[in-house]
């Protein structure tokens, strides 16, 4: 039976400080690292065996997953590194904090940003600290300036379908150790979400959500596996019961 | 120009209390990790970027090449596991210190085994506490029961030539994190030295070792990062000067 792990980062230096984060590779806080370590014990106290696992090229999710994987005693696990499994670039809002937001685009127009699927922020100016293009973990790919929670999905979802989806389909257990909106764009691919839905879904911090698949990959369960740190979701509940 | 960087995993428990390790999954102490995070260190201070990062699948090497790739910046780099680099296997030996070894077998026979290049240990016992061939990690493989030096290398040579070479031909700068035997088979493969002189050569732990490498992979330079640290090693000095 296939089954997926999904586990956000743990909490980053910027999670702590309220800065729109995206692509900029903030570390995790030592309750971030924490937390990935309590997702692996977790992982490990329930029996699951992960055949593959994924992250991103952000080093909070990178970490968080070899910590998570380090205490679930399955470090020899593959782990693929994909930048499109990345956090939602924030674009010209990236590193700026939530009052620094508001003072330079307005209440109104932060409320628009933060309640729609799909309008993205201002794209980032070239030549900006917050510049990826020179990165070399990006050479060769063709990167967004900005994006909308819909226009992360778009790019989420070539990734999923090509490499995470044929690894379920065999009945493998695949961990994604990713970001509160890739991993919402999963969720939403997962379990047929609408635009608005998937909005108020809140992916706790270094909690594994634990989903089994049917053949089809029709979700059949899903539960976190610390069960004091899950946010409510209807979609799940309804699951679980 | 192609570079070769030759990890060996940090001290472990076992380095520690001097027992034949080999394949057990011993973890790192609290030193070991500090050795790994500091070769990470040492890369990043010398404007080293690692394009690609090969491992064994045990739990020491894999976690000193996180460490490393952490403490160098670089995280993100993708990172091969394979058994082929696994440390040798001990066989009988597996589990022994120095003198429940020699009160075994006597002190003749160990120093047989130290001084020789291709006589393996006695093989393990199937069943015993150090029987792999349950191990979800290396299911699919044929295993070893024993190994000595040579046989160590044969495994490691056709992983060696199938995976890595291909790399460093492509102008690649490579990390391998691994065992103080698999490292050996790696040095005797490059700088084609002979069945005796590989004994003398004793790798430091968390020390990266940096190989400069002709595009026909003759090593052109070699020198440790840490100078403190670094074993001599005539065929190395010889090439540093």
């Amino acid at each position: 039976m296939p089954k997926l792990i999904l586990l956000r980062h743990g909490q980053s230096q910027w999670n702590l400080e309220n800065r729109f984060t995206g692509w900029v590779d903030v570390n995790l806080t030592a309750e971030g690292e924490a937390q990935a370590t309590r997702g692996g014990e977790l992982i490990k106290e329930q029996g699951i065996e992960i055949d593959l696992a994924f992250t991103s090229v952000l080093t909070r999710a990178i970490r968080t997953c070899n910590l998570a994987l380090d205490a679930a005693g399955q470090s020899y696990v593959p782990v693929i590194k994909d930048w499109r499994l990345n956090e939602r670039h924030y674009g010209g809002l990236t590193g700026l904090d939530k009052a620094e937001t508001a003072a330079i685009h307005g209440e109104d127009q932060v409320k628009i940003w933060r309640r729609s699927y799909d309008v993205p922020p201002p794209e980032l100016e070239a030549g900006s600290a917050y510049d990826f293009a020179a990165d070399r973990r990006y050479a060769g790919s063709v990167l967004p300036l900005t994006e909308s929670l819909k226009t992360t999905l778009d790019r989420v979802l070539p990734f999923w379908e090509s490499t995470i989806v044929p690894e379920l389909k065999n009945g493998e257990t695949v961990l994604v150790a990713a970001h509160g909106n890739s991993i919402r764009a999963i969720i939403k691919l997962l379990f047929d979400l609408g635009d608005a839905a998937i909005l108020e879904v809140e992916v706790p911090t270094g909690n594994p959500l634990v989903i089994e698949l049917s053949d089809t990959l029709r979700p059949m369960s899903a539960h976190y596996l610390d069960v004091d740190r899950a946010n409510p979701l209807p979609v799940l509940d309804a699951l679980s019961s």
